[in-house]
């Protein structure tokens, strides 16, 4: 037996409608009752594999040592095989689809280690019906994961050069300058998070100063760069750098999509505008009073 | 004292908007903190007890040993009692409202071998106002149970025989041939799951082909019956064996309750059509290109 | 080090669309794995500190000794300190921003006894980018307080009597007679709970009868005083109390909310009628039939 491990970590495009994701905490705390379930969410839009593996990300650097399992798109339909992927020296085993939904998650856990095909049907739930993926296989496997049993039990081993890979968009220089980016989410209150990391600044950042404009769409407006949105003034767009260290359009307490009109996946031109330039053409909003008495940084 | 069991099963109509749910957890924690709560759903529509009965049905085969609690339309203006109805030898008790929400799942766990009206307030927790027996009676006698206290304490014995039965239809023979159904569940993705179990098609199956017709309201449509929905082209309509033993109609990654205009409860006929038979007045959707590679099943 | 608790009661405006709360199980798991996170809701409408505040004080009696953690309107951006606040002999320590959402908890809890601003940044964890306090402060800090880690430890100590108080709103006498009160939450089923307590009916209560009127709005309507919806006809309002001891206004199985088009901080002004009094210029729904047998208590 191997390690044995007792935190599983969910996401997953089920949705709580229906019992589904009780399903799956149901079957783990069956075969393995010293585990938890930790869910990160389950509001994974169905079918999104992007989507999911950009939350997994995020979520990755907070989640205990043990089994990550997420179930996105994992219908048998899809015709992708289900994998389990070691990472960290063995502190972590990804379990899921291979279909990408791991793929950025794993790279930032160090990259995949070892990886199995999950075809032991030893370790999967007999249905009663047509096969349901999430509960008769990847929910049991993670189960057995927890209670030690070794990668090499749960199939055939994967050359883990041939995973799919994730894709996520890079930024790049726009024609006629500036920078050419997209929003990869739109959290909660609307903030618009951007493709563009702290590490890209290096490469694009000295084309961006603290006076911006903002293209989207049909949408021009100027935007500050501040530390965060409570140094906006009123009905001000900032650009600041948000908590997962990626740049993001947001105002102070309202939503930066719904101003410009953003959606997830929706492509932003962000140049720098000299000290003075309003920008021509540019639709900001007008100010009245006094400017906002704390110095954009 | 009795068994001790360590998990708690909940389903209900409570929502998350607020923290009534919350409070079930919290009340659980408080009396019997060795105990965990598996939440199966609680997105059950207000007062629908036949769409939580059917949720707990599908769950029922897949919760560990232990205590059911089922809170669908459980408030007290309903006049009716709520109950703990033991099963399996005493390795599972069902507590909620006798109103025929835990019937289908005290049936597919073998039947009710035992059961009391929770009558004595010993194990009930005081109201600061009006009651609400999902947080005064159910919530405390649950983790009662988890300590080993015995059914035989909550209250009196009541004849199982008289504990209200879930309504569950049976498809039937249509007039004119076939088969007329009912829709008993829509899923995330828009499958819809009739009342034509892999049992039943003993007795109908007989009439139902590998090419169908199918009947909703005003909508005509050709269905094919396919192992799963990725053995479908593109915008054909399947009659597949649903992860539950269920016949559903479905789609590949698109709804079929939205092509179909089909929501829960809504009737169907099922009528198979010859070979080459095209339906006469079917308005199916013409397939433009060679047909799918696999063969249907 | 100090007291060791088990339990982390969560309430937050976080949503559940992302991974938001899932990383705050998730920290708490990594860092004090013994304790259990019950969520109370994560559903508080964003910004909405009364609306959190009071569902934390619905919830507060249930909830077991250990840490509650509320989450609502916690950005870094409004300005607000993070605290941690002792109530109860030490039996509990109330954790969030000091801006009202903690304050009708605590004074249910017998009130603040010791009270800490959260600036030890020992304990707080480190950003990949901007600041997210929930997950970087009040995640870590709620789990090193499971691990006994003492107030005093997380920063200096804070005047009990400066921290924000919530802010509920007092019923009063209307002009003209009656009360005037006010929508404090909507429920899941329409039922609207009013401001004023069972306690509160020894000043008001002297001028409610059972049978009175309702304006809301444009809307005026009779109510009945009934022990709970049940009591009431079809299509009849009643003024309830509710399990919380404070006064609704409920309908048998249908939203009051809607009937009375009445949402969250709405005015509502309650008079008493005389027997055999309609009330001028109301518009009560007609009855057609039989009174309903039992009396309105």
């Amino acid at each position: 037996m191997g390690r044995r491990f007792d935190t599983i970590s969910f996401l997953s495009d089920l949705g709580v409608a229906d019992e589904s994701v009780g399903v799956v905490h149901a079957i783990v705390r069956d075969l393995a009752p010293h585990a938890s379930v930790v869910d990160l969410t389950h509001h994974i839009d169905p079918y999104d594999v992007r989507g999911g593996s950009l939350a997994l990300a995020r979520a990755i650097g907070y989640v205990p040592s043990g089994v990550v399992l997420a179930a996105v798109d994992a219908g048998l339909q899809t015709g992708r095989s289900f994998v389990a992927i070691e990472v960290a020296g063995g502190e972590g085993v990804l379990v899921g689809p291979d279909n990408g939904v791991l793929a950025p998650a794993v790279a930032m856990a160090g990259g995949a280690e070892r990886a199995v095909r999950l075809s032991n049907v030893e370790f999967h739930l007999a249905t009663p019906g047509g096969a349901l993926p999430v509960r008769d296989v990847l929910a049991p496997v993670a189960a057995h994961l927890c209670n030690g049993v070794d990668l090499d039990e749960l199939g055939e081993a994967v050359d883990t050069d041939l995973l799919l890979p994730g894709v996520v968009p890079l930024p790049r220089e726009a024609e006629g300058g500036g920078v050419a980016a997209e929003v990869l989410w739109v959290n909660r209150v609307g903030d618009c998070q951007l493709n563009i990391g702290l590490d890209d600044l290096g490469a694009l950042g000295g084309a961006l100063g603290t006076r911006l404009m903002v293209r989207a769409g049909e949408v021009t407006r100027v935007v500050e760069r501040v530390e965060h949105s409570g140094h906006l003034g009123a009905g001000s767009i900032g650009l600041v750098v948000d908590p997962y260290g990626m740049l993001a359009l947001a105002l102070e307490r309202r939503s930066a999509a719904e101003e410009l009109q953003l959606g997830v996946s929706d492509a932003v031109v962000l140049t720098t505008l000299a000290e003075g330039d309003r920008g021509p053409g540019t639709t900001s909003q007008v100010r009245i009073g006094p400017a906002p008495s704390r110095p954009p940084r």
